[in-house]
């Protein structure tokens, strides 16, 4: 295994903002997943706490109810001893018709360091970023990217498979309307792995092949000899939109159980974004078994978050080292 | 006096959860108190911290909503430098279909040390225990207990009459519905005071015999010479159930005024678990009256939260001595 | 410029509460100003957070809804390294048919330091200190006051104007319902400015000329040759009052854009307290030009609430110099 393969001397982290995958290196992957294992062990002290950031201010600016995620980033900050503001839009000054520059022009000028972002707009981080000085994290832009949900998803493979270069990596489900697809797509590919993908044909967006991504027919041919089966959650809501006949018949089709898993690799792990619709995306054996790396994706989560709060800051190197990466 | 009842010398507190009064020995419940009391002068002193719990992790988990106890165990957690995270459920994912064990399981993933729970459905806490590692504080579940409020409630009656062994304890009103009741039944049981209630009858649930409680026929026979009354919050809700005729009637036979309290012991005091319905539960005279200890319990939550959170982590013992009560 | 005006040797703070700028007299609010000033530099260092109020509980506790307010304050506190407290009082025991002052003396038993009071009843504030020890900071009451906003619009204009005695300031707009009109008619007055108003007839309460304030027939005679021009928010309800036949022609008549600010002084500064209604009470391009100071007030908000927070507590004498002033 070789999980902190070393960079050049003269590597640097050079982002202001975290706003998807995309914009990232296989170098820059590998050095956030890297600094994300260095932090993973704060969390298992009995005393979880360092001072890498006091002093900082970390605004969760969320458009979207999201317990998981900002509890996440919340953990991940108050870990590194910054002070953190939960600004939850529904009961912000945007129902009272101020623009979301303005709010966020306003939210600057008390001088946060960071701002982590999720809203249903894909696109929203990049613009609030040409109004702020303030680093933005994007904790989810509409069916656009969730740039730290696929970083735990790679920490998570790099803890359980020691490489991702070379491995075969099933998606299964609704990639149109997931963020979490599009992020793991262009990741795994980047960092060397075969991405595969299997869904109802109404979950299938157009020019998905540009991604590099092998589009599969049946879930068993995307699972088939795979290390990393993953499971995007279904929205409920998706079968009062008609994009499917049912849940049941969606599970009955695109549900990942034991039997789906024997033809997969034996050693192939299985994960989940959470949360779990049981018996629809994952049988429950499944969701429970020993394959089952759900939770290690939580913890990771946490990981993955202090890692990207600590490098936007420029915590491993001279400030003079930053440049605006937009 | 002798508030400080000294135990021997190989007493150990062992929990590491509080589900309730019951689970806990005498020597426990005293020195839940004991520990309250010394902490009792943090909330006094020009800088209220103190370093006890630094970089630990505490949750409240609410499913119910909750202000006061909320607050006071959140006041308790940063007294004492603990870092805190509220999640309140009304906006979290068990709305996205999510079962409450994956819940919990996922909040374990983030490495939280205490989780203090409140759950409109009886065991919800010890369900919950079962599938983390962070110690369990209930923080009241359905009409089952709330040990912290019976804790506290103990530790006013301590502060004003010196001893539980002996007094004589009187509880009126909603017995049926109150998980204030039973673990206030316990507690002062347990701890050697007699204890009586009365309400009406459709507040009296059967079989309350069983905790060694005296019923009485009428408020009059319960207050007689008592040395504490404990009047319980009626739910405006029970006069939609028809439980109660009205709001006024129950006031008439059940509300304590200072002509029911001439029955009691002179010194008696006079408490309740707070909102004071004024005019029902209580006179607006005896609310504000001098046997009124309302605020006193009130201030004395935060130190018995201190405590609790305090205890359960291993405050005053080397971990080795810890072992898991279910 | 003398924007540090020496107070006399003898000058001390003695206000144990804020309630508005009524109370204040022009030496307190140049000894509010300085030290917010001297506080203004640790938002813009790279550890923006002093240990000054350590160990200090500040409460917020909203009767309305107000994110900005409340951030600003939250903000203050923990870059003083206080512990906070947020209590909304939509999921609050309130609710529960407690009265407001059962519910305050109960926070009172929890020991906070400070209580930041904002409700819709002009009074709260003062009613109730009246039932606690802690300092209470009105966050904004009815139409009655704000003065930590009229704090920080004084600070933004002797920022930028060096001496507030002498200037000509112009308030434009609903001047009935505003908090922030009353407020800074009684603060710029007291610090020897001359303060002008206009707006429709329906918006100008009776009794104006009590505060020594200038009413203007229309917006061009408030505005000629003033040093500073504050735009008041048009709640859109209004319109729905019928106390403006429109959104639209209230900005034909009272909104500010270039063609008005011609009359001014050729170096004089726009002001509004947010949010903006961009094309009602400003043209977008007077929020956006280079008169506009809205964010100066922002983030001089932060600086203020550090002040008021700091000087209430005693920051800058010993304790015995403290008197109660209500």
């Amino acid at each position: 295994m070789n999980n902190s393969a070393e960079h050049t001397a003269d590597y640097h982290f050079r982002h202001h903002d975290i706003f998807g995958i995309e914009q990232l290196s296989a170098p820059d992957i590998q050095h956030i997943l890297n600094t994300a294992r260095s932090f993973r062990e704060i969390s298992a002290r009995p005393i979880k706490k360092v001072p890498t950031l006091r002093g900082k201010t970390v605004v969760n600016l969320f458009f979207e109810p999201s317990t998981r995620t900002r509890t996440s980033f919340e953990i991940a900050a108050k870990r590194m001893s910054a002070d953190t503001f939960n600004i939850n839009i529904s009961t912000s000054s945007t129902t009272k018709g101020e623009t979301l520059i303005d709010m966020v022009r306003n939210i600057q000028a008390m001088a946060p360091d960071i701002l982590v972002v999720r809203h249903s707009c894909a696109g929203v981080p990049q613009l609030l970023s040409r109004h702020v000085d303030a680093c933005i994290v994007n904790a989810g832009d509409g069916a656009h990217e969730h740039p730290s949900q696929a970083l735990l998803d790679m920490l998570t493979v790099q803890e359980h498979k020691g490489e991702i270069a070379g491995l075969k990596v099933a998606i299964i489900g609704d990639i149109s309307h997931s963020r979490v697809a599009l992020s793991n797509f262009i990741g795994f590919t980047r960092m060397g792995a075969e991405v595969r993908v299997a869904g109802p044909g109404t979950f299938l967006p157009p020019g998905l092949d540009q991604f590099g991504v092998k589009i599969c027919r049946c879930i068993e041919k995307a699972v088939a000899d795979a290390d990393v089966v993953i499971a995007l959650r279904i929205q409920k809501e998706r079968e009062k939109d008609s994009l499917i006949p049912s849940l049941r018949e969606y599970s009955r089709f695109y549900g990942i159980d034991e039997k789906v898993l024997q033809g997969a690799q034996p050693d192939a792990i299985v994960m989940h974004p959470g949360p779990v619709n049981r018996g629809v995306e994952l049988a429950p054996e499944v969701a429970d078994g020993k394959r089952s790396v759900i939770l290690d994706q939580v913890s990771n989560g946490v990981a993955i978050r202090m890692a990207l709060l600590y490098l936007v800051l420029g915590g491993d190197r001279t400030n003079s080292g930053q440049e605006r990466q937009i």
